[in-house]
């Protein structure tokens, strides 16, 4: 392709909105423009760089036996009512109505276009797995869209879902997808970090995130530095992460009671007016740690058991109207009290698949006064009966802790877990933090910032049940699927392809997703010059790589300017003395590097198209 | 791919609304599920052949050098504004709201996207002609959505728009695209009737619309059948079609002056409660070719200069508010008299292409009785003072005519064109019919029903101009691009390849558009049978081929229905007699031949590469 045939806008300047590298890149390279807020176009550069990570995502779906399809991206609002969905999405899915009053979705995502059509189609045993994929349109109404396609409004995603006759065959469909998305990465040329959700706290379903470092993520990453002579892969979203206990294991009720033998027994103080652990550490002159911070929350559509909860003998399981969680039966709302050491947080996330609850917040004012009978700032363990107490492993280990004593102003001294107070249930819901030691090797935990590429995910139950899909087992009988969701967001990956490989000049693009393998830059496109430039293009396309030819009338720095920003792997001067050897040489350099190589006119395409293999094969090995 | 790995869901029923054999076949092949009213999933056999047909419309768009790009499908409702169509589109756009206000549209359409682009883009001459296309989901919301995918809600187009520095450049791009056209219809397959508007109608501009035959067509085509001795490819659609004259040439106005020298003046004739041409026959016991018919009708936004025409002193010309046609001055409303012969109707289209309006329709009937100072059913062109006459060419022959008297239960009779009125203007106003003579070559013309599968239109001004586009020049001169827009429905152009390729049994693909080119039936796969299948899809994938084995545990007769129902152009058997000779054989045969034909297996991959390559280098020449 000839330079001056195509449409490549480079640009010096950023647009003020474009604060990340991938963004002001993007736009400067003339890969894309911006249509509306988080609207892009992506211009012809772009495109061709966008429908390799489309093509690479493709092809490792191919491998693993998905089979690609199309539903539309104007989906009835229908199947969303019968999953739950129409509700619970919320503004950020986009709604239209027709002039029939028909409600329509802008597809966000697809479980339940999928599943209407599996529904339909699906009657044996026989058929399954069936993994099904699209790579196609979606729409999120991001309130605050920015950094240019790393988070816009439309975007594409391949989106596959997985349909399995039982949780060992869903576990099988969910790692062969794991092992596509590794490749897909990799052959992107992106470093990514896989980030496992805690087992079993999902009641056995199974998440990994695919993270890739970012300053502007919406993600803080736990990562391990592993201990001096081991590596640890541990890595987890700090709403999932798990850390090592502070002593080696639990102690049971017995041996944290024995352990206390030392301990006066329990008494209360005075503390006029103190109410956050901040105040009472100053008014006790003593550290954070010394305390048990007692906190109410509020759950919503809890699963977990209550009937022999304290305080929860009212409470009633239904199955909700709206049909969330699929038909599951639960409780509408429920309270827990949560005791942790006084220098951390709860995690909210971990108390909620702990209790197995759609959502949990701290609880009202009004309702910890009626829970706990004292002011909020007061709660504490010992005699605590209005509703069920929950003891995080960081107290287990507490024999001589200051807690509040459940009446204004009041605290307790000398509390000693198992022998002043036990849990209804104990569990681990710190917040982990950096300095934390790694639950795997018992290194030390570090924080970073990182952007979801992709996702795969263990669905269960949820759209097969509520939609009413079924299949007849081996034995005739009516039977649920099981299903997975793995999505993997194409702009996005994209984008961060651009931030990991990046300089001051440009872009930096590995082989297999760069817009064309070789830019040739001739010095002056004229006479000898041209002619050389000119069959060195047909060789390159010959040998089967993709050729852009710099045939524009402009200096020889704003060509080259435009070659580093561009981020075309190889280039190739031709021009001046080079071509006038004995044996006419040309100026290779790859992007990556500062100094060129001469090399002879005759030979260039066989060593170039050689290198771009070799960088590719690397990439796909 | 293994019959068995991939979603082939084929049917025996049909659905009740599939009243298409492409809907039919489509739905009972597997290609397709309906999601809801007009919103159709490809599963993976469907797809298979919309990417060939989106792949062919790429290369060619490619091959002239259009540039492909990729906007959203999500448009931002402020460029509709801007082009006045937010309000011109109607109901058929699907637009939808966000929590912040903000109007979006789903894309019916893309002039204004892609014009927003190339606003911000455009610089210089230097840059003309600038072709840009992409192939992408579009929406519109028909009401009664039906036939498949022929017609459906979603759908994807292939559209480009071209921005040209004047009128030469734009036909050149114009040409270009009808040649790419014909290359694509021709590559998949489909025989196409191109139909041209007729030049100069549309104020210099051009049009060509890509047709095929199809019953239940939206158009109706003239088209004419040549003469004895020559053919004619004349087509026109019935809106736009001209005819030859019943004389050859249309007589000067003193020459239908002396042709009525033999009529007697025109007098009054008493036609009490007569007011259509049926009751005039009956009452005269005459045909209708012997009444001259005057119909007056209401123009909208008209841009022909009307500052001589009778009764239109008062009319004002103005740049309408709305931004309608790019600013252009015109008339809002105007009223016009149409002479026609009795027999006639008069072709709505045609008149508004010759007083340049954006719309006509038949005046209301107090306009009618305000502007002739008669009832309705009496008007006439004798005496006809209040608003322009327009004289049809049929009438400009007729000498001795009966015509409305403008005043209640009276008509004229012995009226002559030329002496007794004479028209503001002449010009061809009738509807086409089968029989009308064709203005080419005076061959019978004759109708059939029609689907556009593509468009070719000059734009001209009208987006460049209410958007704001423009360039410099040579000579450094602001200038506003002229445009023309190109569209192809990628599955309308598949579903008719359907409804040109197939039988009674199924579908019977063209190779260049096949999901699959061979499939391969082995009676039983097992043993022997499986081993010759499986080297035998081996040789073929090797070979280039596209390769369908249905391993599945079915009877050959299931394997052979299906496999003529999905139409893979090469069928295989192996087994039976033919694999244990001392050569061992298989059965070839093309889908759209009946018998068998028995070839070695050794040599059955080499012979079948190559007609399937033959085959498409023949669909591609």
């Amino acid at each position: 392709m000839n330079y001056s045939s195509t449409f490549i806008p480079t640009l010096r300047e950023v647009p003020a909105d474009a604060v990340i590298a991938s963004h002001r890149l993007m736009f400067r390279a003339g890969m894309i423009r911006k249509l509306a807020n988080g609207l892009f176009a992506y211009l012809p550069l772009g495109l061709r760089s966008f429908r390799k990570v489309e093509q690479i995502a493709r092809e490792e779906m191919d491998a693993i036996g998905a089979l690609e399809i199309k539903p539309t991206v104007v989906l009835p609002g229908e199947i969303w009512k019968e999953s739950g969905r129409w509700d619970a999405m919320g503004e950020g899915m986009l709604r239209a109505r027709n002039r029939l009053d028909n409600d329509f979705v802008i597809s966000p995502t697809a479980e339940e276009a999928f599943t209407a059509i599996v529904r339909d189609e699906l009657s044996s045993y026989r058929q399954l797995p069936l993994v099904l994929y699209q790579i196609n349109t979606k729409y999120r109404d991001e309130i605050r869209p920015r950094y240019g396609v790393m988070r816009g409004r439309e975007f594409v995603m391949k989106d596959a879902y997985s349909y399995n006759a039982g949780d060992e065959s869903l576990d099988e469909s969910y790692q062969a997808m794991g092992r596509a998305y590794r490749k897909i990465f990799k052959r992107c040329g992106l470093s990514v970090i896989p980030v496992k959700a805690d087992s079993g706290a999902m009641g056995g379903s199974g998440s990994e995130e695919f993270m890739v470092e970012s300053e502007i993520g919406d993600n803080t990453l736990i990562l391990c530095r592993g201990t001096g002579s081991t590596n640890c892969d541990y890595a987890a979203n700090v709403e999932k992460a798990g850390c090592a206990p502070d002593s080696a294991a639990q102690p049971s009720l017995e041996a944290a009671k024995a352990a206390a033998a030392d301990t006066p027994p329990y008494e209360k103080i005075d503390t006029p007016n103190v109410t956050t652990i901040d105040e009472l550490c100053a008014f006790l002159s003593a550290t954070p740690q010394r305390f048990i911070k007692t906190l109410i929350y509020r759950a919503v559509n809890v699963e977990l058991d209550l009937s022999a909860a304290p305080g929860c003998k009212g409470l009633e399981r239904k199955k909700p109207a709206d049909g969330a969680k699929g038909g599951v039966e639960m409780y509408g709302e429920a309270f827990f009290a949560v005791a942790i050491r006084g220098d951390l947080d709860v995690n909210e996330a971990k108390l909620a698949a702990l209790v197995k609850a759609g959502e949990v917040s701290l609880a009202a004012d009004a309702d910890v006064v009626r829970l706990t009978g004292a002011p909020v700032g007061f709660a504490g363990p010992v005699g605590l009966a209005g509703l069920p107490l929950i003891v995080d492993h960081t107290v287990t280990g507490m024999n001589d802790a200051v807690t509040g004593a459940l009446a204004k102003d009041l605290h307790y001294r000398h509390v000693a877990y198992g022998r002043d107070f036990s849990g209804w249930m104990t569990g681990d819901l710190r917040t982990v933090r950096s300095g934390d030691r790694c639950s795997l090797c018992g290194g030390e935990l570090y924080e970073k910032k990182g952007n979801e590429l992709g996702h795969i995910f263990k669905l269960g139950y949820k759209y097969t049940r509520s939609m009413n899909v079924s299949y007849l087992d081996e034995n005739g009988k009516a039977t649920i699927p099981t299903m997975g969701s793995y999505g993997i967001g194409i702009d996005r990956a994209l984008a961060s392809v651009i931030e990991e490989h990046h300089d001051e000049a440009g872009i930096v693009w590995p082989a297999s997703v760069a817009p064309y393998h070789v830019i040739i830059v001739p010095i002056k496109y004229e006479g000898d010059v041209k002619a050389a430039s000119d069959r060195l293009a047909a060789e390159l396309e010959k040998a089967g790589l993709e050729v852009l030819l710099d045939d524009r009338n402009e200096r020889p720095g704003v060509k080259f300017n435009d070659a580093d920003l561009i981020g075309i792997p190889w280039r190739v001067v031709v021009g001046g003395k080079g071509l006038s050897q004995p044996k006419a040489q040309v100026e290779i350099k790859h992007r990556s590097e500062k100094e060129n190589r001469l090399v002879e006119l005759e030979t260039a395409a066989v060593e170039l198209a050689q290198k771009v293999r070799d960088e590719i094969a690397a990439l796909n090995s």
